[in-house]
């Protein structure tokens, strides 16, 4: 394969996680080793947003210090979004926004791009690809995974979920300690929400916390195994009857038997008689509430367990790093269209490589906790389950600290100078103008 | 003052907190040093509770180990309770309670009695010191500071609050990392909710996540300061027309300017036609996206700060070990029906020192954030609050570890023997029944 000179962009896409940024770090630190190929270092701000408004910066005018903080400072330091290219719901808006793209590319004579993100970014990053040979733009097309959720296929896991179980499963215990020590003969019940939308893999890996039989969590509901209240509340009985408390940690996307996500709770109407969405912990209070009269708390932790970089995974951070170095390598050897995942080797200890994918086996495939992985009353993930993700926690970072908070990383973000004319918005309200 | 020779307890009530252990272990380990006076070192299960239940351990039969360790495990390692001695409501049973723990306090020879909480458990210490001399029971009584509250007077401030505050900044300027890498221009708001009950010094702590004017948290809610609807949504409104995002800050028992809790939602109703109580940032997240459109997230920390060893400040971890070290040399000393509080010498560097409170001092006076610490407009504590507060989160703990997770312990509770009766269990119900 002849070597391509020219440009590289990266960006980050969808929701952020605390060690995207090492990736970011990756990609900046393996480019600065192939001077020859690669030329000028930019990033896109906001995802495929910025590409489309020219909105890019240029890397190697960061330090190299704030390029190493990267690697402990959470969530994304490009920004990012959600903006989807659908050529499916939105034709025209997709085409328009695949040729200003182009122009983008061919403008800054951008030869690598690198997408970090989940499956939706995948996928942008997949079409992308395709689009290039089609309009015979040489260019190597890269996507680098990222997702706390783990639902990416072909890779072993994704660089984030890592430190997401980690932080999680050290408040499970926490969280299990305060409410065991006020445990008396009434009883009481915490219910610890966590994300991971359709998939259990963020709830599952809170078991990491259980070491003995005794220990917290006690029941863990995943949306892979339907929720049946009265086995459940029949479990939560018999833990308090035995330890006096019982936690119960649950995936946000929890479903019933019928399929509906549990946390559109119908029993509550506002003020204009729609039911009220509670969230999944919040229902499940109120289910233990009217039903076995105990307390019960209710804990959500929301972006917190995605973004804490203090708690982070020095295997996740590793990794990501590596995903993005990965990324690079393979691009300048002349690879594209490709995802690169995580291959486990062994498990004690604990080893891994990086290997590429098409990103045509990616996009769109939903990869679920297997049933296998789970005990037979569905409660608990089994050792095969912890088997896998143990390794994926070990390891403490030392964040630089300033006045006994973390130091975090923020880009200068020096722009690159502009050479389009600003890019005319289509949004939805001007497609739905003409539909 | 002569000598006075006999048994230990201590004992642990109230909501739990990251470093309430290091003050049992201030209390077991300076014990040690005075084996004249101090005899055998108990320790009361789940606070009055388990001394009216003579449910004792005995903390020598705990390994060294375990005991230093207790300084890095959070909540109650001896159990705690919210059980009130209640002269006023209940006369008969507290008359009655209170026999009984003389019983206890007598049959095992009792003679220093140390009891680390917050207000109540100080009015429950006073009383019980009154009560010894009423009996003429030679006792030495001793309360500890412990309060994430932070609420409890003349003492400078209370353990278990700088760790509280440290985690919850650390987690706002990471949430805050997460929301702003996600702002486009369609703007978005995040609202945290801490705890603090009618005190605002945990909502006002995580002030010190804010290094640069621009930097979260925008907004902090406490219940000090009425909340005026059109005077938050202005403010909101204003943050996300110059950042794109907005952190809100809201302490659980944030008011309306007519005293009433705001998290109590009288728009929505459940299916008995009763008001749901939806928690402060739910409420808050209703109005912000009902007026303004805006997209809206909550945080619920829960009992998740409180307990956060991991995240601990060291300078608290050793504030509350003296604690409970000070207390035990008081009593040694002679002193009796005093609580240990913290004395701050200096602020750069950080100086401090313990010293004693008459018990009479501190129950049922609650301590609230002063409003001259408090921005004009109400919305940020000022310069006065962070250098206060700053001090307090200083110094990491460095966790030992298994597996990628905490290695907290846990007492072997080795009982001491009884030597009463079973107490006859004078629950409410009881008492409901003879009214």
């Amino acid at each position: 394969m002849a070597e391509l000179a020219g440009n590289l962009l990266v960006a980050q896409s969808g929701g952020p996680t605390a060690v995207i940024n090492a990736s970011v770090a990756g990609v900046i630190q393996e480019a600065g080793r192939h001077p020859d190929q690669i030329q000028e270092i930019y990033g896109g701000l906001n995802g495929i947003l910025g590409i489309l408004n020219e909105d890019l910066i240029d890397l190697q005018e960061e330090k190299r210090q704030t390029i190493e903080g990267l690697k402990h400072t959470p969530a994304a330091a490009l920004g990012t979004c959600r903006y989807k290219i659908d050529f499916k719901k939105k034709p025209e808006h997709a085409a328009r926004d695949m040729d200003r793209l182009f122009q983008v590319f061919q403008a800054h004579n951008i030869r690598y791009l690198f997408y970090a993100g989940g499956n939706d970014s995948q996928d942008t990053a997949h079409k992308i690809h395709d689009e290039a040979i089609k309009r015979g733009f040489e260019m190597r097309v890269i996507g680098v995974p990222k997702t706390i959720d783990n639902d990416l296929p072909h890779t072993d896991h994704c660089p984030g979920y890592g430190s997401v179980i980690k932080y999680n499963a050290t408040t499970v215990m926490e969280i299990a300690a305060d409410v065991g020590s006020m445990a008396t003969d009434d009883g009481s019940c915490c219910i610890v929400e966590v994300m991971g939308r359709g998939a259990g893999w963020i709830a599952a890996g809170t078991v990491l916390a259980k070491r003995r039989a005794v220990d917290a969590p006690h029941l863990i509901l995943i949306p892979e195994v339907p929720f049946l209240q009265d086995k459940f509340l029949a479990k939560v009985k018999e833990t308090v009857a035995a330890l006096k408390y019982c936690i119960v940690v649950v995936g946000e996307g929890l479903k019933s038997a019928a399929g509906e996500e549990i946390a559109a709770d119908r029993t509550k109407l506002d003020a204009f008689g729609h039911p009220v969405l509670s969230g999944a912990a919040e229902r499940l209070a109120d289910i233990v509430e009217e039903n076995l009269r105990l307390k019960t708390r209710t804990v959500k932790l929301g972006y917190a367990q995605r973004a804490a970089a203090h708690c982070a995974s020095e295997t996740d951070v590793d990794e990501a790093a590596a995903c993005g170095e990965a990324a690079v390598r393979a691009a300048v050897a002349g690879k594209s269209g490709c995802m690169v995942k995580l291959v486990r080797l062994q498990n004690r200890p604990y080893k891994w490589t990086t290997d590429l994918q098409p990103l045509g086996d990616i996009a769109n495939v939903e990869h679920l906790v297997p049933r296998e992985w789970i005990s037979e009353d569905g409660f608990l993930p089994n050792e095969k389950f912890i088997e896998y993700a143990h390794p994926l926690i070990e390891g403490e970072l030392h964040l630089p600290d300033a006045g006994g908070l973390p130091k975090f990383v923020v880009l200068e973000k020096v722009p690159v100078e502009k050479k389009l004319p600003p890019r005319v918005r289509s949004g939805d309200t001007d497609l739905v103008a003409r539909a």
